[in-house]
Protein backbone atom coordinates (compact mmCIF):
# COMPACT_ATOMS: atom_id res chain seq x y z
CA UNK A 1 0.00 0.00 0.00
CA UNK A 2 1.45 3.47 -1.32
CA UNK A 3 0.73 5.57 1.91
CA UNK A 4 0.96 9.18 1.85
CA UNK A 5 -1.10 10.87 4.42
CA UNK A 6 -3.92 12.41 1.84
CA UNK A 7 -7.40 11.68 2.08
CA UNK A 8 -7.33 9.30 -0.99
CA UNK A 9 -4.60 6.93 0.06
CA UNK A 10 -6.14 6.61 3.33
CA UNK A 11 -9.65 6.04 1.73
CA UNK A 12 -7.67 3.26 -0.38
CA UNK A 13 -6.23 1.77 2.70
CA UNK A 14 -9.57 1.56 4.78
CA UNK A 15 -11.27 -0.11 1.16
CA UNK A 16 -8.24 -2.57 0.98
CA UNK A 17 -8.70 -3.44 4.65
CA UNK A 18 -12.33 -3.86 4.34
CA UNK A 19 -11.73 -6.17 1.12
CA UNK A 20 -9.57 -8.24 3.37
CA UNK A 21 -6.12 -7.51 2.65
CA UNK A 22 -3.12 -7.47 4.85
CA UNK A 23 -1.57 -4.83 4.52
CA UNK A 24 2.23 -3.35 4.62
CA UNK A 25 2.00 0.74 4.32
CA UNK A 26 5.28 2.09 2.15
CA UNK A 27 5.59 6.04 3.29
CA UNK A 28 7.89 7.92 1.29
CA UNK A 29 10.29 10.86 2.85
CA UNK A 30 11.12 12.70 -0.58
CA UNK A 31 11.81 16.03 1.58
CA UNK A 32 8.46 17.13 0.36
CA UNK A 33 7.05 20.82 1.24
CA UNK A 34 4.62 18.91 2.99
CA UNK A 35 6.24 16.64 4.97
CA UNK A 36 3.63 16.72 7.62
CA UNK A 37 1.86 13.71 5.54
CA UNK A 38 4.67 11.64 6.64
CA UNK A 39 4.21 11.98 10.34
CA UNK A 40 -0.31 11.76 9.56
CA UNK A 41 0.21 8.59 7.68
CA UNK A 42 2.11 6.72 10.11
CA UNK A 43 -0.45 7.30 12.01
CA UNK A 44 -3.46 6.36 9.82
CA UNK A 45 -1.47 3.17 8.92
CA UNK A 46 -1.83 2.43 12.97
CA UNK A 47 -5.03 3.22 13.48
CA UNK A 48 -6.30 1.16 10.31
CA UNK A 49 -3.90 -1.73 12.43
CA UNK A 50 -1.66 -1.81 9.66
CA UNK A 51 2.55 -1.68 9.77
CA UNK A 52 4.22 0.85 7.92
CA UNK A 53 7.85 1.62 6.88
CA UNK A 54 8.84 4.81 5.96
CA UNK A 55 11.63 5.21 2.96
CA UNK A 56 13.90 8.21 2.52
CA UNK A 57 14.51 9.00 -0.52
CA UNK A 58 16.38 11.99 -2.51
CA UNK A 59 15.86 13.66 -5.26
CA UNK A 60 18.52 16.50 -5.41
CA UNK A 61 17.81 17.77 -9.25
CA UNK A 62 14.12 19.14 -8.00
CA UNK A 63 12.20 20.20 -10.40
CA UNK A 64 9.16 20.27 -8.77
CA UNK A 65 7.41 23.42 -6.47
CA UNK A 66 6.60 20.73 -3.88
CA UNK A 67 10.56 20.24 -3.32
CA UNK A 68 11.88 23.49 -4.05
CA UNK A 69 11.19 25.90 -1.39
CA UNK A 70 12.17 28.56 -3.51
CA UNK A 71 9.37 27.78 -6.16
CA UNK A 72 6.09 29.00 -5.82
CA UNK A 73 3.13 26.82 -5.28
CA UNK A 74 0.32 27.33 -7.34
CA UNK A 75 -2.93 28.68 -6.00
CA UNK A 76 -6.14 26.77 -7.79
CA UNK A 77 -6.70 26.57 -10.87
CA UNK A 78 -10.14 26.77 -10.88
CA UNK A 79 -10.45 30.03 -12.69
CA UNK A 80 -8.13 28.73 -15.47
CA UNK A 81 -9.08 27.84 -18.72
CA UNK A 82 -9.97 24.46 -20.24
CA UNK A 83 -6.68 25.15 -22.37
CA UNK A 84 -4.44 26.55 -19.79
CA UNK A 85 -6.03 23.63 -17.32
CA UNK A 86 -4.08 20.80 -19.84
CA UNK A 87 -1.07 22.02 -18.42
CA UNK A 88 0.64 19.76 -16.42
CA UNK A 89 1.25 22.06 -12.60
CA UNK A 90 4.65 23.58 -10.96
CA UNK A 91 3.72 20.82 -8.03
CA UNK A 92 4.24 17.10 -10.39
CA UNK A 93 7.81 15.97 -9.20
CA UNK A 94 9.25 14.37 -12.22
CA UNK A 95 8.38 10.60 -12.39
CA UNK A 96 7.37 10.54 -8.45
CA UNK A 97 4.43 7.70 -8.90
CA UNK A 98 6.77 5.25 -10.81
CA UNK A 99 9.43 5.98 -8.63
CA UNK A 100 6.85 4.94 -5.73
CA UNK A 101 5.54 2.17 -7.63
CA UNK A 102 8.84 0.56 -8.24
CA UNK A 103 9.64 0.53 -4.65
CA UNK A 104 6.64 -1.34 -3.95
CA UNK A 105 6.88 -3.43 -6.45
CA UNK A 106 10.46 -4.43 -5.18
CA UNK A 107 8.77 -4.74 -2.04
CA UNK A 108 5.96 -6.73 -3.56
CA UNK A 109 7.96 -9.12 -5.01
CA UNK A 110 10.50 -10.03 -2.35
CA UNK A 111 7.37 -10.47 0.46
CA UNK A 112 5.38 -11.73 -2.08
CA UNK A 113 2.31 -9.65 -2.11
CA UNK A 114 -0.02 -10.41 -4.45
CA UNK A 115 -1.42 -6.45 -5.16
CA UNK A 116 0.23 -2.92 -4.63
CA UNK A 117 -2.81 -0.38 -3.99
CA UNK A 118 -2.61 3.17 -4.79
CA UNK A 119 -5.01 6.00 -4.15
CA UNK A 120 -4.72 7.55 -7.83
CA UNK A 121 -7.71 9.09 -9.52
CA UNK A 122 -8.10 10.84 -12.66
CA UNK A 123 -11.63 12.34 -12.07
CA UNK A 124 -10.71 15.51 -10.10
CA UNK A 125 -7.31 15.53 -13.37
CA UNK A 126 -5.26 17.96 -12.15
CA UNK A 127 -3.04 17.59 -14.84
CA UNK A 128 -0.45 14.69 -13.38
CA UNK A 129 0.15 12.25 -16.29
CA UNK A 130 0.81 9.90 -13.81
CA UNK A 131 -2.93 9.54 -12.19
CA UNK A 132 -4.09 8.26 -15.20
CA UNK A 133 -5.34 4.91 -16.05
CA UNK A 134 -3.49 4.33 -19.21
CA UNK A 135 -0.24 4.98 -16.91
CA UNK A 136 -1.43 1.98 -14.80
CA UNK A 137 -1.80 -0.15 -17.34
CA UNK A 138 1.58 0.83 -18.60
CA UNK A 139 2.87 -0.03 -15.77
CA UNK A 140 1.48 -3.78 -15.41
CA UNK A 141 3.04 -4.27 -18.96
CA UNK A 142 6.15 -3.38 -16.98
CA UNK A 143 5.92 -5.54 -14.24
CA UNK A 144 4.91 -8.47 -16.53
CA UNK A 145 7.73 -8.13 -18.83
CA UNK A 146 10.44 -6.53 -16.19
CA UNK A 147 10.25 -9.10 -13.14
CA UNK A 148 10.34 -12.39 -11.63
CA UNK A 149 6.65 -12.55 -10.78
CA UNK A 150 5.60 -11.37 -14.06
CA UNK A 151 7.51 -13.70 -15.98
CA UNK A 152 6.77 -16.48 -13.90
CA UNK A 153 3.21 -15.68 -14.86
CA UNK A 154 1.89 -14.61 -11.33
CA UNK A 155 2.65 -10.63 -11.64
CA UNK A 156 1.90 -7.74 -9.02
CA UNK A 157 -1.17 -6.13 -9.88
CA UNK A 158 -1.56 -2.72 -9.22
CA UNK A 159 -4.97 -2.01 -8.08
CA UNK A 160 -6.18 2.27 -8.40
CA UNK A 161 -9.67 1.28 -7.18
CA UNK A 162 -10.44 5.36 -6.91
CA UNK A 163 -9.13 5.77 -10.65
CA UNK A 164 -12.73 6.75 -11.96
CA UNK A 165 -14.37 8.00 -8.92
CA UNK A 166 -14.52 12.03 -8.49
CA UNK A 167 -13.21 13.77 -5.32
CA UNK A 168 -16.61 13.86 -3.12
CA UNK A 169 -17.38 9.57 -4.26
CA UNK A 170 -14.21 9.01 -2.63
CA UNK A 171 -15.29 11.23 0.49
CA UNK A 172 -18.44 9.56 0.78
CA UNK A 173 -16.82 5.74 0.47
CA UNK A 174 -14.09 6.90 2.98
CA UNK A 175 -17.03 7.96 5.16
CA UNK A 176 -18.58 4.47 5.04
CA UNK A 177 -15.25 2.88 5.68
CA UNK A 178 -15.17 5.30 8.93
CA UNK A 179 -11.86 6.67 7.65
CA UNK A 180 -10.55 9.21 10.13
CA UNK A 181 -10.66 11.87 7.87
CA UNK A 182 -9.16 14.57 10.40
CA UNK A 183 -5.88 13.10 10.21
CA UNK A 184 -5.43 13.16 6.51
CA UNK A 185 -3.39 16.07 5.32
CA UNK A 186 -3.82 17.38 1.90
CA UNK A 187 -2.36 20.85 1.63
CA UNK A 188 0.45 20.83 -0.62
CA UNK A 189 2.08 23.79 2.01
CA UNK A 190 3.66 22.02 5.10
CA UNK A 191 1.85 24.84 7.24
CA UNK A 192 0.26 24.32 10.93
CA UNK A 193 -3.18 24.65 9.18
CA UNK A 194 -4.26 23.64 5.48
CA UNK A 195 -3.84 26.84 3.74
CA UNK A 196 -7.11 26.75 1.77
CA UNK A 197 -5.70 28.43 -1.99
CA UNK A 198 -3.33 25.60 -3.13
CA UNK A 199 -4.85 23.09 -5.52
CA UNK A 200 -4.76 20.12 -3.48
CA UNK A 201 -6.85 22.37 -0.43
CA UNK A 202 -9.24 23.45 -3.05
CA UNK A 203 -9.90 19.87 -4.27
CA UNK A 204 -10.66 19.13 -1.14
CA UNK A 205 -13.14 21.22 -0.06
CA UNK A 206 -14.81 21.37 -2.98
CA UNK A 207 -15.25 17.43 -2.51
CA UNK A 208 -16.24 17.48 0.95
CA UNK A 209 -19.10 20.24 -0.55
CA UNK A 210 -20.21 18.24 -3.15
CA UNK A 211 -20.50 15.54 -0.50
CA UNK A 212 -22.60 16.99 1.61
CA UNK A 213 -20.06 16.69 4.26
CA UNK A 214 -17.75 18.90 6.81
CA UNK A 215 -13.87 18.36 6.24
CA UNK A 216 -13.11 17.39 10.11
CA UNK A 217 -9.71 17.98 9.49
CA UNK A 218 -10.31 21.76 10.08
CA UNK A 219 -10.56 21.45 13.78
CA UNK A 220 -8.57 18.43 14.19
CA UNK A 221 -6.42 19.78 17.32
CA UNK A 222 -9.39 19.52 19.01
CA UNK A 223 -10.41 16.48 18.10
CA UNK A 224 -7.48 14.57 18.10
CA UNK A 225 -5.39 16.31 20.65
CA UNK A 226 -1.85 15.31 19.18
CA UNK A 227 1.32 16.86 19.06
CA UNK A 228 2.49 17.50 15.85
CA UNK A 229 6.09 16.54 15.31
CA UNK A 230 7.91 19.45 14.27
CA UNK A 231 10.26 19.84 11.01
CA UNK B 1 23.76 7.77 -17.68
CA UNK B 2 23.19 4.20 -14.92
CA UNK B 3 27.00 3.60 -14.53
CA UNK B 4 27.36 -0.04 -12.43
CA UNK B 5 30.76 0.05 -11.73
CA UNK B 6 30.30 -3.34 -14.26
CA UNK B 7 32.42 -3.63 -17.74
CA UNK B 8 28.97 -3.37 -19.37
CA UNK B 9 28.16 0.08 -18.33
CA UNK B 10 31.35 1.41 -18.42
CA UNK B 11 31.25 0.56 -22.14
CA UNK B 12 28.04 2.36 -22.51
CA UNK B 13 29.57 5.31 -20.64
CA UNK B 14 32.58 5.23 -23.41
CA UNK B 15 30.51 4.88 -26.14
CA UNK B 16 27.53 7.71 -25.05
CA UNK B 17 30.71 9.92 -24.83
CA UNK B 18 32.39 8.95 -27.84
CA UNK B 19 28.69 9.90 -29.49
CA UNK B 20 28.89 13.39 -27.95
CA UNK B 21 26.46 13.34 -25.05
CA UNK B 22 27.68 15.27 -21.98
CA UNK B 23 26.82 12.54 -19.62
CA UNK B 24 26.07 12.70 -15.77
CA UNK B 25 26.50 9.37 -14.16
CA UNK B 26 23.55 7.96 -11.31
CA UNK B 27 25.45 5.12 -9.31
CA UNK B 28 23.25 3.62 -6.93
CA UNK B 29 23.93 2.20 -3.21
CA UNK B 30 21.60 -0.43 -2.66
CA UNK B 31 23.85 -2.25 0.18
CA UNK B 32 24.73 -4.49 -2.03
CA UNK B 33 27.19 -7.15 -1.71
CA UNK B 34 29.82 -6.22 -4.33
CA UNK B 35 29.99 -2.36 -2.56
CA UNK B 36 33.26 -1.95 -4.19
CA UNK B 37 31.55 -1.23 -7.40
CA UNK B 38 30.57 2.15 -6.27
CA UNK B 39 33.86 3.34 -5.53
CA UNK B 40 34.91 1.29 -9.16
CA UNK B 41 32.33 3.75 -10.48
CA UNK B 42 33.14 6.72 -9.20
CA UNK B 43 36.40 6.38 -10.60
CA UNK B 44 35.51 5.04 -14.28
CA UNK B 45 33.15 8.48 -14.29
CA UNK B 46 35.93 10.81 -13.23
CA UNK B 47 38.75 9.19 -16.15
CA UNK B 48 35.52 9.92 -18.60
CA UNK B 49 35.29 13.68 -17.00
CA UNK B 50 31.81 13.28 -16.46
CA UNK B 51 29.97 14.12 -13.12
CA UNK B 52 28.32 11.59 -10.93
CA UNK B 53 25.93 11.60 -8.35
CA UNK B 54 25.80 8.29 -5.58
CA UNK B 55 22.31 7.91 -4.40
CA UNK B 56 21.74 5.48 -1.33
CA UNK B 57 18.68 3.47 -1.68
CA UNK B 58 17.18 1.15 0.68
CA UNK B 59 15.57 -2.54 -0.06
CA UNK B 60 14.96 -3.57 3.50
CA UNK B 61 12.30 -6.02 1.90
CA UNK B 62 15.38 -8.09 0.59
CA UNK B 63 14.52 -10.81 -1.57
CA UNK B 64 18.12 -11.42 -3.24
CA UNK B 65 21.38 -13.16 -2.50
CA UNK B 66 23.09 -9.95 -3.98
CA UNK B 67 21.95 -8.01 -0.79
CA UNK B 68 21.48 -10.73 2.19
CA UNK B 69 24.66 -12.14 2.86
CA UNK B 70 23.17 -15.08 4.49
CA UNK B 71 22.30 -16.52 1.20
CA UNK B 72 24.62 -18.85 -1.22
CA UNK B 73 25.60 -16.68 -4.69
CA UNK B 74 25.15 -19.56 -7.16
CA UNK B 75 28.59 -20.48 -9.33
CA UNK B 76 28.55 -20.01 -12.64
CA UNK B 77 25.30 -22.09 -14.25
CA UNK B 78 27.23 -23.43 -17.48
CA UNK B 79 26.96 -26.86 -16.86
CA UNK B 80 23.48 -26.24 -16.30
CA UNK B 81 20.72 -28.13 -18.40
CA UNK B 82 18.90 -25.26 -20.69
CA UNK B 83 15.50 -26.21 -18.27
CA UNK B 84 17.36 -24.86 -15.50
CA UNK B 85 18.88 -22.00 -17.25
CA UNK B 86 15.09 -20.82 -17.51
CA UNK B 87 14.97 -19.67 -13.61
CA UNK B 88 15.99 -16.79 -12.75
CA UNK B 89 19.19 -16.74 -10.50
CA UNK B 90 18.90 -15.78 -6.71
CA UNK B 91 21.21 -12.92 -7.77
CA UNK B 92 17.56 -11.13 -8.90
CA UNK B 93 17.29 -7.96 -7.36
CA UNK B 94 12.97 -7.48 -7.20
CA UNK B 95 12.48 -4.87 -9.47
CA UNK B 96 16.03 -3.25 -9.33
CA UNK B 97 16.56 -2.22 -12.49
CA UNK B 98 13.02 -1.11 -12.85
CA UNK B 99 14.21 1.71 -9.44
CA UNK B 100 17.09 2.49 -11.30
CA UNK B 101 15.53 3.73 -14.67
CA UNK B 102 12.70 5.69 -12.59
CA UNK B 103 15.70 7.48 -10.35
CA UNK B 104 17.26 7.80 -13.65
CA UNK B 105 14.16 9.39 -15.29
CA UNK B 106 13.43 11.70 -12.65
CA UNK B 107 16.58 13.10 -13.01
CA UNK B 108 16.27 13.24 -16.54
CA UNK B 109 13.13 15.16 -16.66
CA UNK B 110 13.96 17.65 -14.19
CA UNK B 111 17.52 18.30 -15.91
CA UNK B 112 15.80 18.32 -19.61
CA UNK B 113 18.43 15.91 -20.33
CA UNK B 114 16.95 13.70 -23.63
CA UNK B 115 18.08 10.09 -23.03
CA UNK B 116 19.10 7.51 -20.40
CA UNK B 117 21.47 4.94 -20.85
CA UNK B 118 21.35 1.84 -19.83
CA UNK B 119 24.12 -1.02 -20.83
CA UNK B 120 21.88 -4.19 -20.37
CA UNK B 121 22.14 -6.69 -22.63
CA UNK B 122 20.19 -10.03 -23.11
CA UNK B 123 22.65 -11.92 -24.97
CA UNK B 124 24.80 -13.54 -22.70
CA UNK B 125 21.20 -13.86 -20.70
CA UNK B 126 21.31 -15.04 -17.56
CA UNK B 127 18.06 -15.81 -16.73
CA UNK B 128 17.09 -11.15 -15.18
CA UNK B 129 14.00 -10.40 -16.81
CA UNK B 130 15.16 -6.57 -16.78
CA UNK B 131 17.76 -7.10 -19.31
CA UNK B 132 15.41 -8.00 -22.40
CA UNK B 133 14.33 -5.99 -25.02
CA UNK B 134 10.49 -6.15 -23.92
CA UNK B 135 10.90 -4.58 -21.01
CA UNK B 136 12.93 -1.69 -22.42
CA UNK B 137 10.23 -0.91 -24.86
CA UNK B 138 7.78 -1.50 -22.10
CA UNK B 139 9.02 1.17 -19.45
CA UNK B 140 9.50 3.73 -22.86
CA UNK B 141 5.73 3.04 -23.10
CA UNK B 142 5.33 4.17 -19.14
CA UNK B 143 7.67 7.15 -19.83
CA UNK B 144 5.11 8.06 -22.79
CA UNK B 145 2.16 8.13 -20.62
CA UNK B 146 3.48 8.99 -17.21
CA UNK B 147 5.52 11.87 -17.27
CA UNK B 148 5.24 15.32 -18.14
CA UNK B 149 7.87 14.96 -20.71
CA UNK B 150 5.83 11.73 -22.42
CA UNK B 151 2.82 13.76 -22.26
CA UNK B 152 4.79 17.17 -23.97
CA UNK B 153 5.79 14.86 -26.70
CA UNK B 154 9.35 15.14 -25.68
CA UNK B 155 9.50 11.47 -24.19
CA UNK B 156 13.15 10.99 -22.28
CA UNK B 157 14.64 8.17 -24.58
CA UNK B 158 15.73 4.78 -22.83
CA UNK B 159 19.30 3.90 -24.99
CA UNK B 160 20.23 0.65 -24.74
CA UNK B 161 23.10 0.05 -27.16
CA UNK B 162 24.50 -3.48 -25.91
CA UNK B 163 20.99 -5.11 -26.01
CA UNK B 164 21.93 -7.46 -28.88
CA UNK B 165 25.56 -7.26 -28.07
CA UNK B 166 27.77 -10.61 -26.79
CA UNK B 167 30.12 -9.90 -23.92
CA UNK B 168 32.87 -10.74 -26.64
CA UNK B 169 31.26 -8.27 -28.86
CA UNK B 170 31.10 -5.57 -25.89
CA UNK B 171 34.66 -6.21 -24.78
CA UNK B 172 35.96 -5.56 -28.54
CA UNK B 173 33.76 -2.63 -28.24
CA UNK B 174 35.19 -1.45 -25.20
CA UNK B 175 38.96 -2.11 -26.07
CA UNK B 176 38.53 0.33 -28.91
CA UNK B 177 36.79 3.27 -26.98
CA UNK B 178 39.79 2.72 -24.67
CA UNK B 179 37.82 1.99 -21.44
CA UNK B 180 39.78 1.35 -18.44
CA UNK B 181 38.71 -2.15 -18.05
CA UNK B 182 40.91 -2.82 -14.96
CA UNK B 183 39.10 -0.44 -13.03
CA UNK B 184 35.70 -2.14 -13.77
CA UNK B 185 34.31 -4.44 -11.34
CA UNK B 186 32.04 -7.70 -12.00
CA UNK B 187 32.48 -9.91 -9.35
CA UNK B 188 29.11 -10.61 -7.53
CA UNK B 189 31.39 -11.12 -4.41
CA UNK B 190 32.44 -8.03 -2.43
CA UNK B 191 36.29 -9.68 -2.01
CA UNK B 192 39.24 -8.31 -2.55
CA UNK B 193 40.18 -10.15 -5.82
CA UNK B 194 37.13 -11.44 -8.38
CA UNK B 195 36.33 -14.55 -6.84
CA UNK B 196 35.97 -16.38 -10.43
CA UNK B 197 33.42 -18.37 -9.83
CA UNK B 198 30.09 -16.65 -9.77
CA UNK B 199 28.11 -16.62 -13.31
CA UNK B 200 29.06 -12.91 -13.35
CA UNK B 201 32.99 -13.51 -13.56
CA UNK B 202 32.11 -16.54 -15.53
CA UNK B 203 30.88 -14.37 -18.34
CA UNK B 204 33.30 -11.94 -17.90
CA UNK B 205 36.14 -14.64 -18.71
CA UNK B 206 34.21 -16.36 -21.06
CA UNK B 207 33.72 -12.92 -23.42
CA UNK B 208 37.36 -12.02 -22.59
CA UNK B 209 38.49 -15.17 -23.75
CA UNK B 210 36.71 -15.01 -27.22
CA UNK B 211 36.97 -11.56 -27.76
CA UNK B 212 40.63 -13.27 -27.80
CA UNK B 213 41.87 -10.69 -24.88
CA UNK B 214 43.70 -10.64 -21.79
CA UNK B 215 41.48 -9.25 -18.71
CA UNK B 216 43.47 -6.30 -17.09
CA UNK B 217 41.14 -6.76 -13.75
CA UNK B 218 43.24 -9.35 -12.72
CA UNK B 219 46.49 -7.41 -12.49
CA UNK B 220 44.43 -4.00 -11.38
CA UNK B 221 47.20 -3.18 -8.11
CA UNK B 222 49.98 -3.32 -10.10
CA UNK B 223 48.63 -1.21 -13.26
CA UNK B 224 46.52 1.42 -11.11
CA UNK B 225 48.09 1.15 -7.52
CA UNK B 226 45.39 2.78 -6.05
CA UNK B 227 43.42 2.03 -2.70
CA UNK B 228 40.48 0.18 -2.60
CA UNK B 229 37.94 2.28 0.27
CA UNK B 230 37.18 -0.47 2.79
CA UNK B 231 33.72 -1.10 3.52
Amino acid sequence: MLLSGGLDSAVTLYLARSLGYDCLCLIFDYAQRHKKEIWRAKRIAGMAGCSAEVLRIKLPWGGSSLLDKKLFVPASRDNETTRQRDNIPSTYVPARNIIFLSFALSCAEAIKAKAIFIGAHAHDYSGYPDCRPEFYRAFSAVIASGTKCGCQGRPVVVKTPLIHKSKAQIIRLGQRLEVPFALTWSCYQGGSRPCGSCESCNFREKGFREAGLKDPALSIKKRFNFRERSR
